[in-house]
């Protein structure tokens, strides 16, 4: 891993806190080093001790003969601070702190920290931690941690495709090492960041998406600290074709209070982080087992171009099982065509299968290989998944490098699976033929599907357009309160191109009536007050009025509502407006997330939407694209085609206002605490959409 | 397993077509049962042999000794009727053929299993298969069978709470075994049931649920043969309180074909099977991870009472992960009391969290057991999860103990949930102290959450109402057609307390105003045609008519519509009916599965419920409780309580529609193809519901 910057493989160490036996974290981490054979310099540090395993120890780092490219502190918190003065004295650039006691232990521990850190930047050191196990830099072999994950077999040296590590969490981060390497994938290095007072969890999946050999970044995040540099990471990840395979927790009640209590910071809603996540190529699992296998694919396997498989079974159940559990997972086994079943007739026994899945059976002696070679070059078909029991070695002896050469030579992924545990003979036979298996059904199901989701996000990234200059919603929105009036949004909505209904401002019953005569009857009347966001329940709002009479009584009642509802209310005036044509209603507005800023979303109006909770997101912009794949996400979205007789509505122009809702929210730079267009009528192919009300709420100024 | 019959216990077994070596079927099963110590006595059975592994081999069976309790056929399937004809004459009861070639082989092999079994049927033999891979009895070391899976070291023999497996696919129900056996569970047999030419799948079953020592059963179904045995098997299994665990293949489009071309049989739909899962306490898996883990928790652990889990955790991470996957499985994480709180902080560091996941931190060396030995008796807490990395042993070797006596003495679930792969000493550890772990934390999620709805369906089974005589629903459907008039079907729907809106058949118009006088104005007209099941369509109905000269120009037009549509129907009459009140629009139903017959359906009216699939099922009839508890699954359900304004609506009366609509669709015996009541309009509550519109269809008569 020689390009990874200078912070994960240091050439000489110096552990403050160092001890013998497993009793103390610095004894711990010298154990850990030593086993894994650090090949620099090693700096033992204990004002107690002149040895420590054989080692010269010293008394302090300004004892020691240098230069240590890294110091790890493993001391009580209250003597982090003079440790640090140490380090700055003999000239460290590189500090991992695995002390607790700092931000994880409460208010005095935050200052404490925050001194620490404070301390360091001045002199120029960067901290890992407080409170962190460390990291281990596999292929070097540096197991800079005291955790005792690090202690398996380290898989093979050299160049490999492999998965680095960052996680919120050393449990969690060395557990996924430990899981992964004893399932044969390969990592470059895993990295617990602690308290991230200084370096943060992008810091360190920056400097693996810098290692060459590394292909795959995995992010164990329970909150994300700083939303933009995130956004720039996985625009990075992307540019690079390196994903990023991240676990994010906190999505439930109690979950949330567990994070908020092992990290103190409380996160954004689930929404936005799918939506951002979609919107960067970054693939979300909810297990390890998912994160392993996901990331086994891109670093073992072809990723698919498609979601047509074929499944060669021996066993029809677990064929069938597999099957199920693949459309589940939205792929889809094709029909073998006619001349290939016809050659694996050929080759299987009269009671097997040729469709797909292809069922060789248990007495089909000529093997997996043979159907794997009629089947390879099928243009109908995207990757291969394989079942075979690993318990016996037999059948991977007898045609593993044929099955080898053949998931070698394809451009397409070829999935063995194992229904059975693999036996240790089994494994070494595999790993000698560089073959990968997976454990879990689910498994091979939901890593093609990411690894196709990756594929198509690529696809429509290199699609993407460029983006306009910005409009001019902040002067627009400068202009006004932080309760936007319906009359007022509809001119920033024009500004961006949203048209609202014919309307003007009336400050009385006769002026209100000119302006119906102008419009054109029937009208609706809105009370305006930067006071009265939500009309309806103040029923300061009247619908379909039909001649003057009925106008100036309805003038007098919402007014007088209006009053009553909140005497203090500064009224504007009466929003005079046109009726609506009745049309498909959906809706469609901006919701500001506190990590992600502005977030797009749109849905059906109604009470049944809201039941069925079938709303989309997308962090804004948008492009038509990203606006389309939004509205493909809602169910409701069928309805736009025209249901039992109803016509095509105009998808085209609600994408459009979608793209300049997305663009309005951009450009206001986090201003906008919520835009609501409820309801957004959509009418009939070519008809084009209308806004019917109109809410936008600014911040408060902060 | 004394308590198992003479077939999965035979004192003594004959193999005809025994050889040495595992290139034969013949061979790989006297490989299996001398390899597992069969205690019985063994008689090969081969022409060309005098001697197989060291044992007399015989010609045929008339030249061994006998008595024979189980033969096993391991030949051609061409000679398989030469082999049965020797067993009859040897007075052999059972017998397992493990060839194939039969109905697995298209028509011819089909015939000769019908001849094969009509044979020994007629000779008072059972056929296990015909292509079968046998099945192992493990506690009595019988391992009847050629799969190479029972090569693994079996569990401790001895009285234990064991698993039963049963699996159309031997591949399959092996690998159960396999993967639970090296988990850490104990099972009693597995069966693989092949074509199920004689004895089927419920057999087995049957035969495993008498055993006592068999705590769980566990199916592996492609698809049902007998939907009404597997009922009465499920019933008996409620009975006895032993779970049924299923995984049910055939879910989706390429899933079904795999199981047409195995198994030769199409399967119901898959809500049928959920239903009908759902009413007998049959708790379905998706993998077989889930179906260990679900088995698991019934073998190893004791089932939780309620939904209220603790975690108590030494790494925060792996806690807030554990804890969300719980909150996803509907499972609770309450906090703690503060007095239990006030007791945790005096065990664990300050930087750990007493609320709930419980964060004992990495660095607790009081380790987990004082944590759960002060949250063991809290009456807010059904059951534990504790996450320990078990890579190494030394946890264990230092609380194993008391985490074992605080799992053996509480009446709650304690389950351990290993973060990494278990090392060999720390699974031996666990071994030694009789201490079951979890490897995934969706596996304990579920288990648990399986664990509760077992508990549930027990109590509510408990308190299930008598049976009512059957009513007249078939002497009544005798007097009609396939399609049953809307009038016809009031006056069935009416005989079992099902209240449809004020009606009247006309013949002409004259006397459909004198009928709508009668019923008052407004009225429905609706065409009446055994022809004409869907009014809609053919325009054959008109609504909301005020007054006899609309009523006449309605009837004109109908009844012309009608003609048009469908020129040789047979009209009897116009419906004159009362205009239904506005309220809230359910449908309730009929659907007829094809192996389990009548199922009640119900759901919210319109295109959107249609479109967000909002529809639930349950078998008939339907107790109050069962109906209420389908109700609750329809998310539309929310809308009765009344949302935005709306008053509550007539739960109680829709709930008892159901009932009497399931008791109806029962009573009629499989002759209703189809009941669609839509709209059932429920108002307001103490108002009832009314049936807007009914269509009964019957079955064609077969």
């Amino acid at each position: 891993m020689s390009d990874l910057a200078n912070f994960l493989a240091p050439r000489s160490i110096a552990v403050i806190g160092a001890s013998e036996g497993v009793e103390k974290i610095g004894g711990r981490i010298m154990n850990n080093l030593l086993r894994h054979g650090y090949a620099g310099r090693l700096y033992p540090i204990n004002r107690g001790r002149t040895e420590v395993y054989g080692l010269p120890a010293y008394p302090d780092l300004a004892a020691a003969p240098g230069p240590v490219e890294l110091a790890m502190i493993a001391i009580p918190a209250e003597s982090v601070p003079q440790a640090i003065e140490e380090c700055a004295a003999a000239r460290i650039r590189n500090v991992v702190v695995t002390s607790s006691g700092f931000a994880d232990a409460g208010e005095a521990g935050a200052a404490l920290q925050d001194r620490v850190v404070a301390r360091a930047r001045a002199a120029g050191i960067r901290i890992a931690g407080p409170n962190t196990q460390g990291f281990y830099n596999v292929p070097a072999g540096i197991a800079a941690t005291f955790s005792p994950g690090v202690n398996i077999e380290p898989g093979p040296k050299g160049k490999r495709k492999r998965i680095g590590v960052v996680a919120q969490s050393g449990g969690l981060g060395f557990s996924l090492y430990n899981r992964g390497q004893l399932g044969g994938l390969d990592f470059s290095a895993i990295v617990a960041v602690g308290n991230q007072g200084d370096l943060e969890l992008v810091d360190y999946a920056d400097l693996l998406l810098d290692d060459e050999d590394t292909r795959v970044v995995m992010l164990f995040i329970e909150a994300i600290k700083s939303p933009a540099r995130f956004i720039a990471l996985a625009e990075k990840a992307a540019a690079l074709e390196k994903p990023l395979v991240v676990a994010k927790v906190g999505r439930h009640k109690a979950a949330r209070r567990a994070v908020a209590s092992h990290t103190g910071s409380l996160s954004g809603s689930d929404e936005a982080y799918n939506a951002v996540f979609e919107r960067y190529g970054v693939l979300r699992a909810e297990s390890p087992e998912e994160m392993l296998d996901i990331a086994a694919l891109f670093t073992r396997h072809k990723v698919p171009r498609g979601n047509r498989i074929a499944v060669i079974s021996a066993t029809g159940g677990t064929a069938a099982w597999l099957t199920d559990t693949c459309e589940g997972y939205g792929l889809e086994l094709p029909e073998i065509d006619a001349e290939r079943q016809r050659r694996l007739r050929a080759i299987i026994p009269p009671y097997g299968s040729p469709t797909n899945p292809v069922d060789i059976t248990a007495q089909g002696l000529r093997g997996y290989a043979p159907s794997l070679a009629v089947l390879e070059d099928s243009p109908d078909l995207d990757a291969f998944i394989v079942p075979i029991s690993l318990a016996q070695e037999a059948r991977i002896a007898r045609e593993g490098e044929e099955i080898a050469a053949i998931a070698a030579r394809s451009a397409k992924p070829l999935l063995i699976y194992s229904y059975t545990v693999a036996s240790e003979k089994a494994k070494a036979l595999l790993a000698g033929l560089d073959l990968h298996f997976y454990t879990r059904m689910e498994g091979c199901a939901r890593a093609l599907q990411a690894g196709l989701a990756y594929h198509r996000f690529h696809e429509a990234r290199r699609a993407t357009a460029a983006t306009a200059p910005p409009g001019p919603a902040r002067e627009l929105l400068a202009k006004h309160g932080r309760v936007v009036c319906e009359y007022e949004a509809a001119e920033l909505l024009a500004a961006y191109g949203i048209a609202t209904l014919p309307q003007r401002l009336a400050t009385s019953a006769d002026d209100a009536v000119a302006a119906a005569e102008a419009i054109d009857w029937p009208v609706a009347l809105k009370v305006q007050s930067p006071d009265l966001p939500h009309k309806t329940e103040a029923k300061a709002l009247a619908l379909g009025i039909d001649d003057a009479a009925a106008l100036r009584r309805a003038f007098a009642e919402i007014t007088d509502n209006a009053h009553g509802f909140a005497p203090t209310a500064k009224i504007r005036g009466v929003l005079v407006q046109a009726m609506a044509k009745p049309g498909l209603e959906l809706i469609a507005g901006v919701v500001d997330d506190p990590d992600f800023g502005p977030i797009v979303m749109c849905g059906l109006g109604g009470v049944l939407a809201e039941l069925y909770a079938d709303v989309a997101f997308a962090p804004a912009p948008l492009t038509p694209a990203q606006a389309e794949a939004m509205l493909g996400k809602l169910k409701a979205a069928r309805l736009l085609a025209g249901v039992r007789g109803a016509p095509a509505s105009d998808r085209g122009a609600f994408v459009d206002l979608l793209v300049r809702l997305g663009r309005l929210a951009a450009d206001a730079r986090g201003g906008i605490a919520e835009i609501d267009l409820n309801p957004v009528i959509v009418y009939p192919d070519g008809q084009g959409v209308a806004v019917a009300d109109a809410l936008i709420v600014q911040k408060e100024p902060t």
